[in-house]
């Protein structure tokens, strides 16, 4: 760490702009032009920003920037507010008021990440993608996304190696063998199996060619309280971890389609989980005792990303 | 806001236990103690407090101190790193590298809200918990959560304020007047106005005595339908933002028993989104035209905290 404890001494000087030219130069930001804002996050209080830099070299270069707010301290916080920190009111009602606080700069630093020279990939892995919601009508199912989906290449010989045991045999945590009403229960790749607190498995369906909820009738009645009773039981046996502190839903659209079912700790704020996706399986199953064809005559929304191919599709037709 | 402009003007002044007496004795927070830290979410850049303020009244008051950092605004992130802001370097590695940035103290506030005097109840809303999934059949709701729902006293006089403008009237950004299907359309706390990538209203509808989507029937489909076409014409005139880039939902069980129907952009993340709670009104709307009852029979699958007094009535009846 030696580099980057003189780096640090040295720009600890180069405050605002001051300082000599020398010192000045040595700014990893100096001469920045914003080029795009690539995306950003209100709630995580992040944004990553592509940007031309002076640098060192004689060309401008391309630089990744991403500064995001540090998250609160309680002893720090607690011993600012006792101190009757500068406040603005924003407004007022009844019990209930907002105020602007400005803290010292101390407690109030950003963190900035800084990747340059960044290259094109660089830049587009952290591009943002707009998200435009769909109202898939069943018309639309068969005429549009029906069609996209059997025309795409994507390979599930993953999921074929996964029921077949010819992959990943010793991750699986419980298994239905039956080839109809049966399923294999494993753990997905985001979960590291060691907190129960972000829990995360799927169960993958054995019968193929089931693609999606669209799919689903009455026939799947079986196979769909399977996964529901029995993936609970596994996961209680195995973690401890009760039934009603599981959070058990499908995807639509899926990532993939050879349909599987998500089960994540209630507690946990997965990706994947918001309104626009998720689809509780204790509510599917209750959609189709009341109604053998809802998932075929249904409108079902779901959001797609600018770039995705299916959503040209709904532009060809006019429907977005 | 006549009352709130003055405040504002009298706290501007007090900066950090400077300025007189009398000016500092208005310091919502003077004499600030920390009870206990509620909640932290390190993701979100949030903190929620109990603590005692001395007030105005003789006794210290409970009160709950929501500390949240606010959002980047590109602009101005953009005009900061133009200058050379003050950075201390973390770690280099390659191409990454990782400062600390300190900016000046305009680009830095930290959102208080303040709820005080607090009650039991406003501390217990915020204290991190354990969550429990129910499934709430339609008995359900009239054996244990209609009777909890009348028994409780938790006011929603706020509301009236502003429906009766009362209170935030200069917030309002889209009214329909009519008593039976009008709604008002106002900015929800969470949301600064100042980018629209968190964008965030809520419509408040105009009848009272709706608690929830358990009340809706046929009945309320004109006032549905005019919440989900009015709210989005008002949103693109008002922000230019499309209906097609916007979640439009419901929240069951709600924070409060008035009904009321959430809008937020598309990309924003946004708390109460996830499947267990969130009903897209689109959803709502198609449910009721199929089955008027719907909402009266169906079971609906929700998360209830550790200490919430609903799911010990749940409990009491063996049903959790």
């Amino acid at each position: 760490m030696a580099q980057s404890s003189e780096k640090r001494k040295r720009q600890d000087v180069d405050g605002g702009g001051l300082g000599d030219p020398e010192v000045s130069d040595s700014h990893p930001l100096a001469g920045f032009r914003l080029q795009a804002v690539l995306k950003e996050s209100a709630r995580d209080k992040v944004i990553f920003l592509h940007g031309k830099v002076d640098g060192d070299s004689q060309e401008p270069q391309d630089t990744v920037v991403i500064l995001e707010r540090v998250p609160f301290q309680a002893d720090a916080v607690s011993g600012l507010l006792s101190q009757r920190p500068p406040v603005t009111l924003q407004l007022k009602n009844d019990i209930y008021s907002v105020y602007h606080l400005t803290p010292p700069p101390a407690l109030n630093e950003i963190k900035t990440t800084v990747i340059c020279p960044a290259t094109e990939k660089h830049i587009k892995k952290y591009l943002r993608q707009d998200l435009f919601l769909i109202h898939e009508t069943g018309e639309d199912y068969k005429a549009v996304t029906l069609p996209f989906i059997e025309a795409q290449s994507f390979s599930i010989q993953w999921v074929y190696n996964i029921l077949e045991k010819k992959a990943e045999a010793d991750r699986i945590e419980y298994e239905n063998p039956d080839p109809e009403h049966g399923f294999i229960l494993i753990p997905d790749f985001k979960w590291n199996q060691k907190q129960v607190e972000d829990l995360y498995l799927i169960a993958i369906c054995h019968p193929r060619g089931i693609k999606s909820l669209r799919d689903l009738t009455s026939d799947h009645l079986p196979l769909l309280r399977n996964i529901l009773i029995e993936g609970q039981d596994a996961i209680l046996k195995r973690y401890g971890f009760h039934g009603n502190k599981l959070r058990i839903y499908l995807h639509y659209q899926p990532s993939y389609y050879h349909l599987h079912v998500h089960f994540t700790a209630l507690g946990h704020d997965a990706p994947g989980i918001s309104v626009e996706r998720a689809h509780l399986l204790h509510d599917v199953i209750q959609n189709i005792e009341s109604d053998p064809r809802y998932y075929q005559i249904r409108t079902l929304t779901y959001a797609l990303r600018a770039d995705e191919a299916l959503l040209a599709k709904f532009r060809e037709v006019g429907k977005c």
